[in-house]
């Protein structure tokens, strides 16, 4: 995930990508990968972890972990049993999935004992920040009133993104930013890469496609 | 799950059944079910749920879901993904994972929907009292401070499984009861059933056990 | 408040009832329960209890207690200080404000002890009937899609309404229904009282009304 | 506040310090702060805010408001609203009141708005970085494990506290460090202002000692 820009497809709880149909969307993006020889990550629900991890070669990131571990936690999703399910990393922090600032360093801390790459989503400028200031591996600004709007971040709100990326460069310049809500095409992609983002996070504008497919070829047309 | 007694296995985060050993644990299950014809549900890591409903044909049972469903929501976790996975049920508002009181109404909503079994846990009598008036298919009286204790509640605190029992019967009748909390022995289950319970719910005094399939085999001993 | 159709009215933090403005309110009250001789509470924002308990002589209600007493809980709002500040009762589990199961449960036995008259709102008929197994004083019903929408619950669901009255008979009688969402008239308060409540909670209608006072004289015009 | 140490005192929801009591422990802060010339800080629970500000010309601190402001927000503590009953800050995030970190930016821009200091209370050195990206005008580290446990973090664990102060020279410079954990002495203060903070945040070794006033004097002797 080094020189090209990255894709991040979050499959929600969407019934478009679960169980069996959660395996069919992660085989397109792996199809359209391999094609692009752009990275795309899928993100499936986590009880769909382990047969997607199993069915496909790119890498599939759990889309939230619990700020603990092993022990008396019932119901919590720890960072060492989505990687032993097969994931390589996880979503933190997502605007459908917030965590207390103290939850998110006990998160990151988990993730990076269990070997997984994280991102850390956030919703304005000070929160990229703080966020940076924890060391994960990327940082994805997503205002959310753009979320699932069609809208994109990249075009609607163009200094959110670029706010972002120097507030990070100030924090903690090895931290690596993302960009979504809204993205849903090549265009999109094109101009959150313009703004010094290494990729984007999105879902909507993909699984809800017509043609998921055809609409991640469109994604990754431009890079 | 009607005559006789039935055992709920909770693997709660518990690193010795997690991945390959909830496998292992569930196996347990299986064999000493299969020998004692004794219900027992395993209740693995919700990433674990697809790899261990394919390897053992006991029940397996989700340790909670959201009270969402297909959506917006990412990092949920949902009843029909979980049943998608392979899950026939799932506890919902245990100790370590609490809910809103409008949260384990949608929730027990959405798990009828997938068609999922039901277990509510509760706190104290007056809490099972208000889990019985929602109508899931069973409520677990777990004291909290007896939990991991190894001081079996149905020793320790007869009144509260008795009294919980007399509450579901005239709240909702067909609601079943079971006990939890610090039970380890065929003793402490024969205790519940005793006491009016159609089972228990129990964790470490199998999971952390020297021996779990001698545990096993030792719970089910009096049935 | 034993005879009477009973008004609560829920300040929430609107800016038209906050501080000296929360004190102008609930003297409104005043006069329009002297005039009347209907009981009417006032509900302010917590930090403004002092100050409006001891300008008037209805009841003043808390809008929140949490679940803990005295001890380690910075930032938490105890029954027993409320009390101490002149509150002589509370809502608890507002839809803006909603609670674990089990910590409704542990505020209702915190205002027991305090002396608190405790109102705990509910969102469906399932709800209710939990809430009524926890035995508070009343159970107040409010569909949250008609809250603040100015479409009166006793008119635009009376069947929720009846339900919930039912529903709390069948279950713990010495119950007493509220219902809320959407009230705003007279009619809309005879309308509840016509479906078995014992009076009604509502907000903006009178909060948010050009003449508040003239709103609540209107709301106990019928009665 | 500028060039002398600074004492905030935590009154937690303890019984010796609520209602008349509140106003007592506060009087003593105020004689305290005016024979020593030192500034201490009361933050007595939200609902005895009013007449505790109305009782002592000392500043008075909320111990948590919320991330939103005026609406329908039933049961929340708004800025606005302390900042009316008499507030002139507020502590946020406290560990017994941790907040989502989108919601810890949301209450610093409100209670900016609202002309209230805001200290935000951090739980180890990343999270303090974190919650200085964020522009409080103090951050204050508190280790969990030593809170209340007489054990004080300025001598049980000097590295947190001078880590912090290192970490938010970098990230911003502006933000004021104090911290807090076990301090009860005025060597531990001695200590907490050698190791570079402004001050220190405490509870228990004052509001629970059996001479309060003298804990305070104690506390300022060495200032």
């Amino acid at each position: 995930m080094e020189n090209k820009p990255l894709i991040v497809l979050n499959f929600k709880t969407y019934a478009e990508s679960m169980g069996e149909k959660a395996v069919r969307m992660a085989k397109f993006c792996e199809e359209v990968s391999v094609d692009s020889e752009v990275d795309i990550i899928a993100c499936p629900q986590i009880p769909d972890i382990y047969r997607v991890a199993n069915a496909v070669k790119i890498p599939v990131f759990a889309q939230h972990i619990d700020a603990v571990g092993a022990g008396s936690y019932t119901g919590h999703i720890t960072a060492d049993c989505v990687r032993s399910a097969g994931a390589k990393g996880t979503l933190i922090n997502h605007s459908e999935r917030r965590l207390l600032l103290s939850e998110i360093d006990a998160a990151l801390q988990s993730a990076k004992k269990a070997g997984l790459t994280t991102i850390v989503c956030t919703n304005n400028i000070a929160v990229t920040s703080a966020a940076a200031a924890l060391s994960p591996d990327f940082v994805a600004i997503e205002p959310p009133e753009l979320i699932g709007s069609g809208n994109p971040v990249s075009k609607a709100n163009p200094e959110i993104v670029s706010g972002s990326v120097s507030a990070v460069k100030k924090i903690n310049p090895r931290v690596k930013v993302l960009c979504g809500a809204g993205i849903s095409t090549g265009d999109d992609v094109a101009a959150a890469i313009e703004l010094g983002t290494e990729g984007v996070l999105l879902a909507s504008g993909v699984i809800k496609a017509k043609d998921p497919k055809a609409a991640l070829f469109d994604l990754v047309k431009k890079i």
